[in-house]
This record gives structure tokens, C-alpha cells and sequence, in this order.
């Protein structure tokens, strides 16, 4: 991992456990026979920390890696720390941190240093940056430069516009947000607070709505503008390169909570609902409404038009064509296998009806 | 929907009607009990139109949302007001505007609401624009802040450039087109007339062409320079975040009145037919041909170096690994069930050459 | 192909062959009636191939071409040549120069030809990059228009930075690399020498790591902060709007040689061989490790937590879902077929487990 505080920056063990336990884990150093308090400067997994890392024990499959540890620290469960001890005569390397719950206070003390870098990024409003007459900027907003800010738009305390980011007419954003660098929102997108957009995200592009226009030519397509904007709730994160479109006539909306990782598509229309998670490379065709809670895995491919309900969970690679009614697990993946047999079977599929009936045609014979 | 236009702004329901229907369907107002002539903002679905908006019946499916439909005015066939009538007593509160092809009126009102909003966008050259000389810039060409424009560009009128767009060595493009803010065009692209580009098209970066070097070592590979360029006809749109590579000696080429999604690859060499469409996600392997008129469902795929005639559908999801030869509908999904089933039909699969082995040996067993 | 070279910058045949054959091919003019020395501008196909231009066959299919030839010069192995000769009375228009690698001359002609269009670019450092006090950027490094470094990066001679790069604190970029405009880099990437980054190229955004937080409410995610980095090798190319996400605790890695095709993502904390290339569209969720020299098809999918070997073939829109640790070509992909015929196969598929019991079923009653 890089190092994330130089050791005169870096606090000393005790200070950083008690500086991101901010929910108060049960969470005590033991004394052991390491005399200096460790100062932490950042956090290594156990195979790679080295000494001014502190690194964590959360999955029991990784024990054996405790020994060759060269991390300042580790934290791990009383119960693994006694294993441990069962097995190693010797004190180890590292100091040791006994908690309950190794994995969340891991994801405190990553939550601390990510701060302590948000801490250090420029702050203020870029004199590169252009934004128009009447823009509404609360204090405490950092606009970053090249960013570029049209008319109309509204962004809330604590919010940061990264470096070359288009905000276009009528945008509003809620409070302490993050756009990374080159992000871009076309008029009439609304966004709630706490929301973090990746780079090279695109919000409210035209919606992809034409209709035949044989007058022209045969083939040839009239487009059809789009009116609708595009609604996110609060808490909403959406990975690098996502694209969510503005509506035909009524707004694009995603829930409250809503985490979409990179390179997805929402198409027009579309309403996901609270908590709904997708892993990378979806893509959802217009009009489709996903419910509440549910996890889509990744390169998974909607349908336009249709309904999923709550909590529905839909496997990697799947195509969805009918709506979804009920909750629970949906799956259509070919399965891989070594490319000769894969032939035999390909082929063998291609025939499947004709199978089918001559099994029928067999099962009629002995029946008969 | 946003609204698109203020009260003080927008047009009275008569005015907005003529000034739209610029094809002259047959379109009347019903004079009713609703005395005042109301002003026109926008448009609006039937369930969530408000007092200011225009909505519109054209699937029979939704007849049932008139009754509490809050719209200024419905615009609807002369037979569905006619039973609407038979059904409900009273004079409802929305004023009745009788059309033959209600969806053909609202798409010209879309683009009527949708001229306001590009009458309101800024003009001319915005002073942080970087253009080389001898670049050929009409006028009545609009370009954006932070814009850079390469040597040896022409842009003809009407043209807009966003905000950061980049325009490579020697591009032209044509008159009246959009290019929307962060746009990348490399070197050597021409473009036709009323072309749209969505956000985060980058049109021309290299094909992606190695040749095995294992001078260097084994499995090493040395790039194949990319020396064609991208052409592009009129009447096309590309949508947010799309790709469409430079050729490896010729040129990529879209034909007229192309119209591609989001987050579509498109690779080097290929030629897609006049007014072909294809929805989010596709993905084109490079030197494949596809014909006019075509369809293409959203996350199809293609294999490089194939032949597809014209009036070819896709569906979505579909791998297309060989040549089609004939127009029709083609499709290769795996279709998605719950988990457990598809489990069940997954390890059958696996198995299906075997299954075909077993079932012919049972058949020549009845035979003998 | 757009015209590389103007007649009066375009070399003779000799020269340019002299200057491009930096290997040392046997390569020789062949004397015949033409007696102009043509002037070589650029390269095209047999087909297409203009009278500035040089052509090649390397493809036997294609010698059929060579009677219509428009080329100044083609190059051809000389069997080709006697095979032509005997079936054509005249002297070709074209000036013949015969090799035994036609395919490998023309790719040091073509990165000839790039080597011209790459000297003409800008170089130095455009007045409106904003460099952060600090950076260190060597001699011969050119940084575009628009342009931002932040504070700790370091960036070696001879790469050359595109307009509108982001580049965050603390990357590092070797030498003689390039990266094409609107490129972005988040904080702590490290990249080798003679890295290629296409536009839309986004490094280090956040990995997709979410913990459930039901203190919130029920469904709700909870950020786990990503603090590793992004790790490029050397000779390393990522096409058009690829992404490489940062890892969670260490880096996410890309082995010497390694090429991405357009808009492939690449999850959180993968680590990806030398020399293994990815045609476009493909997806690799987090920690999944692939080895040296695998080929990966278009739209391949990967589940995460895996590993493959070294020398895999994953063939183009198949899904990979478990460990590979045989070398060899796995393929996964439902044959596309009329749809039609989809349809009967696709329901019968629906019911592939109940027909394998249905069978099993036969063959127990036939041996009873």
C-alpha cells in the first residue's frame, strides 16, 4: 500500500485506535514484551505490512500468515490470539490489538486515514474555475479548476467539484459530496446529499428514444428529445465511467443509498430503488424500475419495461427479459468449461428441441 | 419533469399547438367548460403532469389515469375521448386536444420544448477556448470554456462545441452538430452534418492491433500502428461514453443516420450500414461489417471479421460469432431462472453431448 | 486512409524503405518499366490504396486484388510475385518490392508513418497547465493545454501529457510514455515506462468495497475507504475509457507488456500478468489474479476471487466463475441461432434437468 502519513505525521498506536474507534469497539492492546509504541502510518494486509503498518486478521483462513507478520501491529479476535499463541512459543513482531470485531474496526481506521487525505486536498474555489452569474454556492463549497458551473445551479456546504467538471444549467447538489475530477451532468439533475460520482461519470445524457420516420427514408429515425432529468437520493455512489440518462418526459431516479460500481448504464426512465448495489459493467435498458435492497452482479443485463421487486439478488452475467415478482436469487449464465467440450455441448443445444421430442417419441414407444 | 419553461414565459395551449406542429397533423382543441386558456411549461406523464403541463394518451393501457389526470391539457384520439365520455359524467379538468397520432404530437411538442432549451445555451466563442491557427472555424459556430481546438480543424455553422471538448489535428465536422461538453476526438475524424456526441465519446483512438515480438521475450507483443481515421456520416448520434476506434490502415465508418447508445465499442476497421441502431453496451470486434437498417439489442456482442446483410435484428445479450447471411431476428441467450433451477439445468448442461450419446444409443437400441 | 504525408514532405520508395526497415528485412525494388520514383504518402490497401500510397499482400486470399492495384508500390513475398507474373501478360502500374514478411514490413512502415505524425505534435509545456509546487517533471516531458498536476507527482523524459489530464498527488509516470488527452489519475499510481493511456482512461477510483450497516437502516452500505493504489508495468497500453480501480489495501497490479482493449474494467486489488491482453468490453471483479500471456476475448467476464494460470485462452463473451489452473482455451457461450429456433431450444433448456431425469429414467427401464 502506499504510505499514507510520513512517520512525523504518522499518531502512535493507542492514538490512532482511540481516534477511529468512533463507535466504541472493544478494543484493547495487549502488553507484550515490544518495548516502543509504534507510530501507524498506514494499514497493510498481513502478507505485505511492514513496520509502520498495522494490518488485521478477519478471515480465520489466513492464521498461518500471523507468524511471518512484520506489520507494527495486528488486530484480531481473542480467540484467534490465543490459537495463535497455542502454536508460537515466542512473542510475536507485532504489537497485538485483541477486538471482536477485527473487520469493522478495519474499516474504521481505513475510514480515519481516507480522512486524513480528504484533509489534505485543496479546499476553496479555484480561480480557473467558471461559474456563472446567479450559480448558488454555499460557503465551504471547493470547486477545483477548469471546473465549469452554469446558470441556475445550487451546491450545498461541503461539497467537492473536482478539477474539469461540467455542472450544467439548473443542477442542484446536496451537501458534503464529492466529484471527482472530469465528471459531467447535463441540465436538471438533482442530487442529494453526501453522493460520490467517480470520474469520467456522465449524468442526464439523452436518453436513447427515437421513432421510425419513413418520410425520410426507409430505415431512418426521428429523434425524440428528452425532457426528464435525472434524481439521486441521498448516500448515492456511482463508480467511474457510469452513465445514467435524464428521462423521456419524467425524471430518472435512484434511491436513497444506491451504489452502482463502474462503467454501468441506467437507461431513461429507470427507478432503482434504496440500497440497490450493482457490481460493474450493467446494463439496464429504459423504463425498468428495480426494487429496494436488491444486489445485481456484475456485466448482469435488464430488459426495458420491467418490474423487479425488493430484495432480489441476480447473479453475474445474467440476462433479464420478464419481470421479477418475487425475491430471491435468478441466474442465466452458460456455464464455461474447457472450449473442446464446450463444442460438444454448443452443438448438442442447438439441436435441444429436436432432443426433446425424440425423447418424447421414445417415452410414447414404451409407453405404448 | 423539470419545468422547462416559467408562467411568464410559456405559451398559451393554442399557440404552443400551431407553433409545434409543424407537419400539420389534425389536431383541435375541444371547446369545453374550462374557461380559462392555460399557459403550457411543459409536458407531463398522465399520472404526474401538473397544472402547467401538457400530457398525452397513446397507449390504450393507460385510458384509466384521464379520470384523475391533473394535466392543463390531454392531447388524445378522437375515439378514446369518445369512450372516456361514455364513461365519466362530468367535464374533466383538463382541456381536450383531439389528434389521430397523439405520440407523433407529443414528439413534435418534445422538440418544440427542446428548441427553447437550445435557444437558451450560450453562443459564440467562449474566451478560454483554445483554437490553432489555421484552424477553419465558421460563423455561427458556438464553442465552450476550456474547449481546444487542434490545427488544420474545420467546423462548419450551426456547430456546437462543449465545455473541454478536445479536437484533434486535421478533424472536420459538419454543420449543425452537438458535440456535448468533454468530447475526444483524436486526429483525422470527419464527421457529416446534425451530428449529436454524447459526453465522453472518444472517436479515433487507436485499434486495438499487436503483432507477436517474442524477440523481446516470450509472449511479448509490439503494437501495430493505427493509421486509419473515423468517419462519420450525417443524422448520427453516438451516446455518453462511447468508443469508436481508428482504423488500422482505412477508416472506421458509421453511415448516415446511425444511432448508438451509451458505452458502445465500436473497433477499428468496422463499417455499420445507414440508419442502423443499437442499444447500450454493444460491443463490435474490429473489421466486422454490418449492414443498413439493422437492430442491435443492448449488450450484444460480436465477434471481428464478420459480414451481417441489412435488416438484421439482434437481440439483446446475444453473441454473434459467424457471418449472417440472411435478414431476420437472431438470438443466443441463456435464459435466467431462480438459482436453484438454473443450478439443476446448468450441470445437465455440462453433460448434454453425453445426454445426445446416451439418448442415440437408447434409439438404436429400440431399433434393433 | 487519411493522407498522411503532403507530396512535397512524402519520401521516394528507396528512402522510405531504407529509413522504415530498422530490422534489416531482406527487402528489394524490383527494376521494372515504371520509371518514376514514386513518392510514398501514406499506406493503404490493396483495394483502396491511392497513387501516393504504399500497399502490401500478406493475406494470399487477397492476391486477386493486384491486377486492380492503384498503389505506387506493393510489397509481396517473392512467390507471390511469380504467381502474379504468370497469370498477368503486363507490368502492374504498381512498383513491386518483394519480402519474405510482407506483414512485418508494413508494421514497420506504419510505425514509421506514426513516428512522423507523433514528431509533429506540440511539445514543452502549455502556459495554461496548472503544475502544483513541488512536482518534479523532467526535461523533454510535454504537458497540454488545460492540464492539471498535483503536488508529489513525478514525471520522466519524453512521456507527453494530453490536454485536460488529471493527474493526483503523488503518481508517478515513467519515461517516454503517453497519455492521451482527458486521461485521469486519482492519487498513488505508479506507472512504468512507455505506458500508452487512451482518453477516458480512469486509474485508481475507489474500489467497489461496501459493508452492510443495518445501524442505519435495514439494506443500508456502509464505504469501506480504499487506500491502496494503482500499479502499472512497463510497455503497458489501456484503450479508450478503460477503467483500473485503486485496491482496498494494497495495490491493484498490471504486469509488464499488459494491453487492454476500450472500456474494460478492472476491480479492486487484481493482479493481472506480463503480457496477458484483453480485447474490449471485458470485466474482472476484485482480487481475481490472471496470469502471464493469457488472451481474453471480447465481453469476457470474471468473477472475483479467482485465479488463473499463466497461457489461458478465455474466449470472447464467456463467463468465468471458478479457478483455472490448466492452461488451455475455456469457452462459455450460448450459440446464437435464429430466433426461432432460440426459442424451442431456450424453453427445452428451461426443463434440461427434468429431460436428464426423464432419460435416466428410459435406461433404467430398458436394462430392468
Amino acid at each position: 500500500m502506499p504510505v499514507l502519513l510520513a512517520p512525523d505525521q504518522a499518531p502512535s498506536l493507542p492514538d490512532l485506535l482511540s481516534a477511529a474507534n468512533t463507535v466504541g469497539l472493544d478494543c484493547v492492546v495487549v502488553e507484550s514484551s515490544v518495548s516502543v509504541t509504534p507510530r501507524i502510518g498506514g494499514i497493510g494486509s498481513l502478507a505485505a505490512a511492514g513496520a509502520q503498518e498495522i494490518s488485521f486478521l478477519s478471515n480465520p483462513k489466513l492464521a498461518a500468515q500471523l507468524g511471518d507478520c512484520q506489520a507494527a501491529a495486528v488486530i484480531l479476535r481473542p480467540e484467534d490470539w490465543r490459537d495463535f499463541q497455542a502454536g508460537h512459543a515466542d512473542t510475536p513482531k507485532w504489537r497485538t490489538v485483541l477486538c471482536s470485531q477485527p473487520y469493522l474496526m478495519y474499516a474504521l481506521l481505513a475510514q480515519w486515514f481516507d480522512q486524513q487525505r480528504i484533509a489534505r486536498m485543496a479546499t476553496g474555489i479555484h480561480p480557473s474555475a467558471i461559474i456563472a452569474d446567479g450559480a448558488q454556492i454555499d460557503e465551504g463549497v471547493s470547486i477545483g479548476p477548469y471546473a465549469v458551473i452554469e446558470s441556475g445551479v445550487r451546491i450545498a456546504t461541503g461539497t467537492r467539484i473536482g478539477a474539469g467538471c461540467f455542472i450544467g444549467p439548473g443542477c442542484t447538489i446536496g451537501r458534503d459530496g464529492i466529484l471527482h475530477p472530469r465528471v459531467t451532468l447535463y441540465q436538471d439533475v438533482r442530487i442529494g446529499d453526501r453522493v460520490i460520482l467517480h470520474s469520467g461519470v456522465v449524468l442526464a445524457a439523452d436518453g436513447f428514444g427515437f421513432a421510425p420516420d419513413p418520410t425520410r427514408e426507409p430505415g431512418a429515425w426521428a429523434k425524440i428529445a428528452q425532457l426528464g432529468g435525472v434524481v439521486l437520493g441521498d448516500d448515492v455512489e456511482l463508480g467511474a465511467n457510469t452513465t445514467v440518462d435524464r428521462g423521456a418526459i419524467e425524471d430518472t431516479v435512484l434511491g436513497n443509498g444506491v451504489k452502482l460500481d463502474n462503467q454501468i448504464m441506467i437507461g431513461h426512465n429507470c427507478r432503482i430503488g434504496d440500497h440497490t448495489a450493482m457490481a460493474a459493467c450493467v446494463g439496464v435498458s429504459g423504463s425498468t424500475q428495480i426494487g429496494r435492497r436488491c444486489t445485481i452482479g456484475g456485466a448482469a443485463m435488464f430488459s426495458g419495461h420491467l418490474t423487479l421487486v425488493d430484495d432480489v439478488e441476480v447473479s453475474g452475467g445474467t440476462a433479464i427479459t420478464f419481470d421479477i415478482l418475487k425475491p430471491g436469487r435468478y441466474t442465466g449464465v452458460f456455464p464455461s468449461t474447457e472450449h473442446k467440450q464446450w463444442q460438444h455441448n454448443a452443438a448438442a443445444l442447438a439441436q435441444l428441441a429436436q432432443l426433446r421430442k425424440r425423447l418424447r417419441a421414445i417415452e410414447r414407444a414404451l409407453d405404448a
